[in-house]
């Protein structure tokens, strides 16, 4: 039997920061049909917080590492002001949202990272993901929305990746569903000319990845989001997408489809 | 037949505040058995951050509000810091804790309070509970810990009284449930003398509470705070219990419990 279909968008703090962009996308991805999960990074609001709690940035070897007073922001903004207003107005738009962190039910297990004695402060790498307490909410009929922050099971809360967060989701959840995951991000796809907004490459397989990458037309940050697509990809999920707020409009608007082949 | 029992148990910054008797607090928590529900207020951390970003308490006719920036940040301690926090020692416990806020699934949706023409700012009257969700959750083995913040679903958040959160949660699950609602605050009980934290009043009933009333042995705060129990109890709820954190611990320590007759 085919699976049923699930959709999973990651939005960025370029959407999260301006307000008449973040309710302009919240009603499109409620209007969208079927099963669905939101994941949200941060935004600005959590540096200039921590900039008022006068905090400044903390950096190991040119590394941005997450001290306890940062955690303690970022667990504030992105769990509780961001996920509950994106919450609130996905209500109001009648979408059933619950809003989520990896704590939560224990949905997102994480450990402490540490690289080569790099010390990352309180960072967290996904270990697990609860695909049997997401889906028992996506039969529900709940929309979870996912923020940024897990833990590691030892009353430890942990910052982690929303790109990762998205992706570690979508592959757990691609044993019981087809899963669709749309990287919404501030450009309309992956740019052959970095300066023309319009040079979306519409198809990017992984041989074709790698030519690119050897070409230097992907590059700097493009290039973990992209493997971290393909990852995806080999790991079940069933379709990547990456372009603007319009991907999840259903218009045949200008975006990057990801494939193995 | 029987309904099962359900425990729902409020706390207040008095233990929030002191991290060691929070997690003792919520490993007893955790051992308590069968089906379970925490309601948390804030605690100092809130007033902290608020006054490290520069903000004032304000005050109309003597009364606090919530006023934008406020609800910034009691949205970001209770339903972030707090409710996350709080979630993760659960977790850690080996409780299966989920964070939620009254938006979370539309669990409790509230409306601005405007009384006799003073605007109290982003300040909720809870309107409805929705009690076949939480239900849901219980039944899924999950325990749900509710900060208290609640929303109007037209996108508004809303600072609501813990105290009613707890309150009105018990009202709404009595219909499925033998609902015992514990309040957790800093002394034994409801005292005869207030000088003397040993005098506990270990039972009163609707005739006694308003003879304590007309004696002035119950004034200022705890008025409103029985009153609040007795309504939950005219309401279905099954037993109402007032103590400190050894309360939920099953051994027989001083409290008060409250009863109609």
């Amino acid at each position: 039997m085919a699976k049923q279909t699930l959709h999973i968008v990651k939005i960025g703090g370029n959407i999260i920061n301006n307000e008449s962009e973040l309710n302009s996308f919240l009603k499109d991805f409620s209007a969208l049909e079927g099963l669905k999960i939101l994941v949200h990074g941060g935004g600005k609001r959590a540096s200039e917080i921590a900039s008022e709690m006068g905090l400044q940035p903390k950096m190991v070897n040119g590394r941005r590492v997450t001290d306890e007073a940062n955690l303690e922001v970022v667990t504030m903004v992105y769990a509780g002001l961001l996920n509950k207003n994106i919450t609130a107005i996905l209500q109001h738009n009648d979408c059933n949202a619950l809003g989520l962190s990896g704590v939560d039910a224990n949905c997102i297990v994480a450990h402490k990272r540490i690289v080569k004695g790099i010390d990352y402060g309180f960072a967290g790498d996904v270990d697990s993901v609860n695909s049997e307490f997401i889906n028992a909410l996506l039969q529900h009929k709940v929309t979870p929305v996912f923020c940024a922050i897990t833990h590691n099971k030892n009353g430890q809360l942990l910052n982690t990746n929303a790109d990762t967060i998205a992706s570690e989701v979508a592959i757990a959840m691609s044993n019981l569903f087809d899963v669709q995951l749309n990287y919404v991000f501030e450009l309309k796809g992956v740019l052959e000319h970095i300066e023309d907004e319009n040079s979306v490459i519409s198809k990017i397989n992984l041989n074709k990845y790698e030519k690119l990458v050897e070409q230097g037309i992907i590059s700097e940050g493009m290039i973990p989001k992209l493997h971290n697509c393909f990852n995806c990809l080999q790991k079940g999920v069933q379709k990547v997408k990456i372009g603007n707020a319009s991907l999840i409009k259903g218009t045949n608007e200008l975006h990057t489809t990801l494939s193995l082949e």
